[in-house]
C-alpha cells in the first residue's frame, strides 16, 4: 500500500482552510490591483544555473534539484546530474521574466506575483517546505517613489485584512555600509558583519559583540556603541547623520520615504539593525513586524543590480513580499470558532428512485443553483449522520425526495 | 550572464494573459461551487513511489524526478537517487489526500482541485511542460448520480465560458471489455487491445485492424465489424446490447446517464471507441470533444479501485478534468483584438517634485483608489511615449503635477 501522508514538510489543505486562503488572496489582489500592479506568472521550475548563483543566498542550500531526463546517470557530480530546480523565491524568476519579456512590458513595470515556492528547510510549526509568497515589484523606477508605493500598498493590504498593530521597519544597505565603515570594519568583511548583526534578535547584543570581536575587537565595540546611540536617541535618523560617515544618500532616502508614508498613515520607522538576508539588496530594505509575533509578516527592498545579470545593463528594481502562510495562520487563529455558512440546499435522492425521478431532482437543483449552492446526494443508510454532515458542510436545508413525496429538512 | 528564457517547454505568462486566465478560473470555480464542490489543495511534490505505480500509465515516463537532498550521490540506480517527483496529474494526489484526511471529510466528498501539473513531454504548439488542470471529483458515491452531476457541472462550466458546439462522448470500460471478449480476445490481451483502439483517430480503421491482427486476425476483423455496426446504427446503445455478451451493466449505466444528462440539456452521446489512456478507470469514461478542434477539452471517468491502494478497502470515485490551457487558448483566440479596458488614473510626478508635493500626490491617489485603479509614476523624459504606454496599460487618464499646476490628460 502507498503512504498516504503528504511529502515531508508539505501539507494537504482542507476545504475550510482553502476557502479562507482564497478570500485572503482575493483581498490582497484587490488592493494591489487598485495600486496598479498587474499579475504575472512564471514557471515553478527554473534553470539550475539561475538558482545556484550567489543571489539565492542561503536558500540555494535548501533547493529541490530536478534530475535530468533521459540522461545516463553514471556521473558522480551533482551539477551534472541536475539541470533544473524548484524556485525558492519569486524575485529571481521575476527578474528573468522581465529580461525575457521587456519588449512587451511598460518601462516602469508594476508586477504582482502570487505563487508557491519550495525550500527543503527543517520542518517546524508554521514553516512548510512548500509555501505561497505574494510579491509586488516595481521595475524601472529609480527614485523612492517605488518604495513609497510598495510600502503604502502592502500596509493597506494588511490593514484590509484587519491587521492593525504592525510597524514597517526600514533601513538602507548604504547606511549599514557606512555603519561598518565608521566602526572600522573594512569593505571585505562587510557581508560577514551584516550576517552577525542580523542575529541580534536571536543572540542579543552580547552575542553579536562576541561574534563581531572575532573579526576585530575594537571595531566590534565601536559598532555596538554607535548602534545603541542611534537606537536610544529620539530621532534615530538625525543621530545617524551625526555619527556615520558617508551615509548622506541613504539617510536622505529614508527620511523622504518616512515622510511620505507617514502622511499615507503608514506606521514606519527607521531601524539601524535591520539587515535582511538576501545578497541582492542594494539600497532601501524593509520588513513588517507585528507586536507579539516572533517573525516578520512581509519583507523586501531595492535590488538595482540583479537585472543586469540578464541584460548586461542594470535596471532599478524594488519589491515587497508578503509571507502568505504566516498571515493566513494569524487570520485563521483569529477566526477560529467562527464558522462561515456557505448556505445552499442538498437534494437527497432515495436509493430506489427511478431515472425519471432523478431527472426531476437535477432539474430542481439546476433552478435552485441560479442563486445558491445546490448539490445532489444519494440517501445514506444512516440518514441522521448524513444530515449532520450536510449541516457541517454549510447547507441550510435538505430536500428529501421519496417517490412523489418531497420533504424539506432544516439543517 | 544568465539565460533569460523560461525552462524548456514552460512559459512566462504576461499581464493581459494572466488577467484572462484569472477570469476563466473564477468562472469555472463559480459554477463548480454552485454544484457543491469544495476547493482543496495538495502539494505539487509527491512521493516517487506513488507517482511510479502503474496507475500513472504513460505519464510516469514524462515525470520530473527530484534528487534526494543531503545524500551522497555515488549510486548509479535512478530509484535510489530520487525520492520525490512533480505530480503529472491531480487524481493520484486527490486519492492520497482523501485517504489521509478521510476523518475530516464528509462520506460523499465533492472536491474541486485547480493546480499545476508537470510532464516532460515533447514541447509543441499549445502543449506545455507545466500546465493547469481543473478537476472535480466525487468520492464515496457508487451510483451514477456522480457521473450525472460531474457531466452536468462540467458542461455548464463550459457553456458559461460561451462554448456551445461541444459533445460529451461517454463509454464504459465494462462495455469495452465485453467488446474485446465478444470479438474473441482473451482477458490477458485487453489492455493492449484498448491501447490500439485508442489510436483510431490517428491511424484510422485500417491501421487499427492491422495492429489488432498482429494479436489475433480473426478477432481483429470481428471487433472492427462490431464497432462499425454499433457506430452506424441509429441507436448505438441498443445495438450494443444486441451484439455484445456481458455488457448489460455497462449499457444500463450509460443509458441512465444519457437520459438524465439530456434532460439537463447536456449534449452527450455513446461512443464505443472512446478508451481514455489512464489505467485506473473501472467503469464510465467520458471526454468532451468540440467541432473543429483536434483535441479533447476535458476528460474523466470512474476509478473505483484507486483508493483501496491507500486504505485497503475500495471506495467508489469518479472525476472530470478540464484542460485549462486548451480552453484558455480557444477563448484567447476568440477574444483577440478585443482589448479590455481596466481603466483608472495615472498620477505623474515631475522629477523635481518636493517631498511635500509627492505626499499630496499619494493622498490624491489614495482617494481615487476607493473606486478605481490609481498608480503613481515619475515623469519620463519622453513624455509622449510614457502616456502612450499608460494608455496601453488601460489607464483612462493621467494627472500631471508640476509644482502647483495640475493637468488632466485624457489617454
Amino acid at each position: 500500500m502507498f503512504n498516504k501522508t503528504p511529502t515531508k514538510g508539505m501539507r494537504d489543505i482542507l476545504p475550510q482552510d482553502c476557502e479562507l486562503r482564497d478570500e485572503i488572496m482575493k483581498q490582497i489582489k484587490t488592493v494591489y490591483s487598485s495600486y496598479g500592479f498587474s499579475s504575472i506568472e512564471t514557471p515553478c521550475v527554473e534553470d539550475i544555473k539561475l538558482l545556484t548563483g550567489k543571489d539565492g543566498g542561503e536558500n540555494t542550500k535548501l533547493m529541490y534539484r530536478i534530475l535530468k531526463r533521459g540522461e545516463k546517470l553514471n556521473e558522480s557530480n551533482l551539477t551534472d546530474l541536475c539541470d533544473l530546480g524548484l524556485r525558492f523565491d519569486l524575485t529571481l524568476s521575476l527578474t528573468r521574466f522581465y529580461a525575457n519579456n521587456a519588449g512587451s512590458l511598460p518601462t516602469v513595470f508594476k508586477a504582482m506575483q502570487i505563487g508557491n515556492v519550495w525550500r527543503a528547510d527543517r520542518p517546524q510549526k508554521g514553516r512548510y517546505r512548500q509555501f505561497v509568497q505574494c510579491d509586488i515589484d516595481i521595475i524601472g523606477e529609480k527614485s523612492n517613489l517605488a518604495e513609497c508605493e510598495l510600502i503604502s500598498a502592502t500596509s493597506e493590504a494588511l490593514k484590509s485584512l484587519d491587521f492593525v498593530d504592525f510597524t514597517v521597519r526600514v533601513n538602507d544597505r548604504r547606511i549599514l555600509s557606512a555603519l561598518a565603515k565608521t566602526a572600522g570594519f573594512d569593505g571585505s568583511n562587510q557581508d560577514e558583519v551584516f550576517i552577525i548583526l542580523d542575529k541580534l534578535d536571536k543572540i542579543g547584543t552580547e552575542g553579536v559583540l562576541k561574534e563581531l570581536s572575532e573579526i576585530n575587537e575594537q571595531s566590534a565595540k565601536s559598532l555596538i556603541e554607535i548602534v545603541s546611540e542611534i537606537r536610544n536617541s529620539e530621532n534615530g535618523l538625525e543621530r545617524a547623520k551625526e555619527l556615520l560617515n558617508d551615509a548622506t544618500e541613504g539617510i536622505q532616502n529614508l527620511s523622504e520615504i518616512l515622510e511620505v508614508t507617514a502622511f499615507n498613515k503608514v506606521n514606519a520607522k527607521f531601524d539601524i539593525t535591520l539587515v535582511r538576508g538576501m545578497n541582492y539588496y542594494t539600497g532601501t530594505i524593509f520588513e513588517v513586524e507585528m507586536n507579539g509575533v516572533g517573525y516578520s509578516l512581509a519583507g523586501g527592498g531595492r535590488y538595482d543590480e540583479l537585472l543586469g545579470k540578464y541584460t548586461g545593463t542594470n535596471i532599478p528594481a524594488c519589491g515587497f513580499s508578503i509571507g502568505f502562510e504566516r498571515i493566513s495562520e494569524l487570520i485563521a487563529e483569529r477566526k477560529r470558532g467562527v464558522k462561515k455558512a456557505k448556505g445552499g440546499v442538498a437534494y437527497i435522492v432515495d436509493k430506489n428512485a427511478t431515472v425519471s425521478e432523478v431527472k426531476q431532482i437535477f432539474a430542481m437543483a439546476s433552478v435552485a443553483r441560479t442563486d445558491r449552492r445546490a448539490s445532489v446526494f444519494r440517501k445514506a443508510k444512516n440518514f441522521r449522520a448524513q444530515t449532520e454532515s450536510l449541516k457541517i458542510q454549510g447547507y441550510d436545508y435538505a430536500c428529501l425526495i421519496e417517490g412523489n413525496v418531497y420533504r424539506r429538512i432544516d439543517l
